[in-house]
């Protein structure tokens, strides 16, 4: 009865992540993380696999200290996830932009993603070092609202954007 | 003859120095440097002697290598500069803005000053280990330039800076 269930659970969740990893978000996430990966040490992974660290679960992200400096992975993941956004940004609005991070503060600090004079996206970062979503769901639907936020922004003020 | 030409020398930097410092932009240099003082450790400095790691030659600058990170203290004054444009902004529009300084390639960066969604300053820094000014004069010619475009932006766009 138990084995019956614990695979039934397993297979759900693998067709909601195939689901999940055809998101347009994630797809652009995946090429990023791919186009870095210059030393092919990904090039035998699955996406799903490849992507796992961005996904922590509550007790996942309680067993990491929140004291002291945020690891450089978890700072390449965060500089990843905004430059998805900004890859996204720009082939709907043809705007090159920049991707700011700053983590000053031991886990605090800015995401920033900005072209010309405008900001697409700004947003203030906290205990830095337990960034992850909850699920694949989560991570492509945050992806999603700030590059939609973005694209408004920068059709709103093109001008801005283009200084 | 050597003697008395050196006390001339010394004499005019005296009065140039004591004139670059009541510009509005090293006053607001040195208040901001002050403000930050919370130990009084420069409280019996003159404001010439707290300002001094500002000015390197263009040989103080040669000594300092570019390998490696930039030093705290060098990043404590790239920040507080930019913190003097800011506040000199905010007193001319009314604006609050954000100072973020990205140091994350050995001396590369950006240096941002924010308002709402309006980026009043975007630099890049190169060689950020070497921050400095060859004088007080081009210190103060430096911030008040960067003081002025970022008024002007802001004037130019006060929905952007308001969002």
């Amino acid at each position: 009865m138990s084995t019956t269930q614990t695979v039934t659970e397993q297979t759900v969740t693998e067709v909601t992540n195939t689901e999940a990893l055809e998101h347009p978000f994630i797809q652009e996430l995946i090429r990023q993380v791919r186009s870095e990966d210059s030393y092919g040490f990904y090039r035998n992974w699955t996406n799903e696999l490849m992507l796992k660290p961005f996904i922590l679960s509550r007790q996942d992200k309680r067993k990491i200290s929140v004291d002291g400096d945020v690891e450089p992975n978890t700072k390449g993941r965060i500089q990843l996830f905004y430059r998805a956004i900004a890859a996204l940004i720009e082939k709907e609005t043809g705007l090159l932009s920049q991707v700011v991070i700053d983590l000053s503060h031991e886990g605090f600090g800015w995401s920033l993603v900005f072209s010309g004079r405008l900001l697409l996206v700004a947003r203030t970062l906290r205990d830095a070092q337990r960034f992850g979503f909850d699920s694949f769901e989560k991570l492509a639907a945050e992806g999603e609202k700030l590059t939609k936020s973005g694209v408004e922004l920068a059709k709103r003020y093109p001008e801005v954007g283009n200084l």
